[in-house]
């Protein structure tokens, strides 16, 4: 029989999470302290579900949803679960407690894994009788169409811990990476952050448009990003591997980074700016409707890689 | 009738280019001064197009291969094209020799565009009688497949001169990017380089593996960037839009930056590392396997987004 994992926390996240297991053949408990939103969670769960049949990721919606039993008491909600995945609000004094609230009710053996973009496992766990089964599973939004994971362990976190997380994300269809010390922004966001960074230096200096540095991403850089990552790819681009590459290609990027020791133009005036060009490009009214198209297109293109690879 | 283009330099890059003229249904001459070169170029070009054809991004190969005119002549090869893009070797004293050549046999309303990834029009175009009708029009590897192209004017270079080059990039199904300034590394390099600096860094701060980090792109950050860019993304990811945003998350990406301000880590030792660790997941003899196996997965990733569209 699979086993039963709980989810605590039934938000936008919390309830992709219920999705990504229960759809995996696990039982999953979902709770919430506000009975408002959990619930609404059904609801919201079966029209996610809907969606996904519609687009062709998903043949079994109905048994799905019956996969999923909403709980408003903890002590029923988490008893006998392996794996407890906490999506709770991003405040640190508020986990600490919540952990500790969960830690009562489960089994010496469970996982506690938090969904923080940002609040390292070793602040948030350290009032835990048993502060080794406590990691971070950092998702991407929502983790039921994007399957990456960061799993950060704390340094006192147990490797047995480590490995049952890992082994479960990969069980459900999710892709893990460890990231094995408590960098702030973990892997994705510095990433992330580094080009977005160099992105607003070159349109502050007015080098592009915000138009065409998301054109350059899109019909350039990105495409082969989506299926290779940024090292595959360079090791593929100079004919003796990744060596022969950063020794062509090096000190050119060394040259640029060079030129940018300075701080990063997060300032409000340069948002403003970004706001006035977004807003041409796509007038607010119309965000709403451009971030389902956006679902829809995050859909079209993982069912074209998984069918692709 | 639709005007003739020339492309001088039958190496790799100019054959792509080649093929994204013809098959917009352009004639297309194609010059080299090497005879070797240009003798072999029509057989690689036709088996590219068999390749294309067979993942269903092209239905009219023998159409497309008869508009490729080989011409070792460069008087008969350039006479009364609209446009020469130039693909000779990455050597600013070849480039500035080669323009001055090539613009004795065309008219003065003759675009000349240089596929250079890194040598500014202000500086192979300065030896030029018309310097202001020369510029870099910078493809990505191969453009065939790729349809970025960074469009770099000199401050030199006449405004007719940019909008010629731009619309002749959308007409053959291209997407130019105006790139403002001769920028070292332009926009697409610079992105590039900024997200692999930090890549290197946590690799060599043991944050992450080679494969993980790859991970991180393909299941995570790659997907929404594929067909929707990094700015694009932000603005959707926030309720009031990318200024929104900036608020939530600028200071973060604002901190992982002053964290940065340290030279770029593309040294020997750390190369050599990198390239133990590429081994082990590909070993250098499945190099050349996996470059067509990208090819295609490239072809198959270009037809699901044009699809989907």
């Amino acid at each position: 029989m699979t086993q039963s994992v709980a989810v605590v926390g039934a938000g936008l996240i919390g309830r992709a999470w219920a999705v990504v297991f229960a759809r995996a053949g696990h039982e999953i408990r979902l709770y919430d302290a506000d009975p408002t939103v959990l619930q609404s969670a059904r609801g919201a769960i079966a029209e996610g579900l809907e969606v996904m049949v519609a687009e062709g990721l998903l043949d079994n919606a109905a048994e799905v949803l019956a996969r999923v039993k909403i709980d408003a008491d903890m002590t029923t909600a988490l008893r006998d679960v392996v794996y407890v995945q906490e999506c709770g609000p991003e405040d640190l004094a508020i986990k600490r407690r919540l952990l500790v609230e969960i830690e009562q009710y489960v089994s010496t053996s469970t996982v506690l894994a938090s969904s923080t973009s940002g609040i390292p496992a070793s602040q948030f766990g350290c009032d835990l009788r048993h502060p080794e089964r406590c990691l971070v599973a950092h998702p991407v939004n929502p983790p039921s169409l994007v399957p990456l994971v960061e799993v950060v362990p704390a340094p006192t976190t147990d490797q047995s811990c480590v490995d049952a997380t890992l082994q479960l994300m990969t069980k459900v269809g999710q892709q893990p990476i460890l990231v094995r010390q408590e960098t702030q922004g973990f892997v994705l966001n510095r990433l992330q952050g580094a080009l977005l960074n160099e992105a607003l230096r070159l349109y502050r200096d007015g080098v592009v448009s915000v138009d065409d540095l998301d054109r350059t991403m899109r019909f350039g850089l990105g495409l082969r990003w989506a299926f290779m990552g940024p090292l595959e790819t360079i090791d593929l681009n100079a004919p003796a591997g990744i060596k022969d590459y950063g020794q062509r290609y090096g000190p050119l990027y060394r040259d640029i980074d060079a030129q940018r020791q300075e701080p990063a133009p997060w300032d409000n005036d340069l948002l403003d700016q970004l706001q006035v060009e977004r807003r041409q490009l796509l007038p607010i009214a119309d965000l709403d409707a451009r971030q389902q198209w956006r679902d829809r297109r995050l859909m079209a293109l993982r069912r074209h890689l998984l069918e692709s690879s």
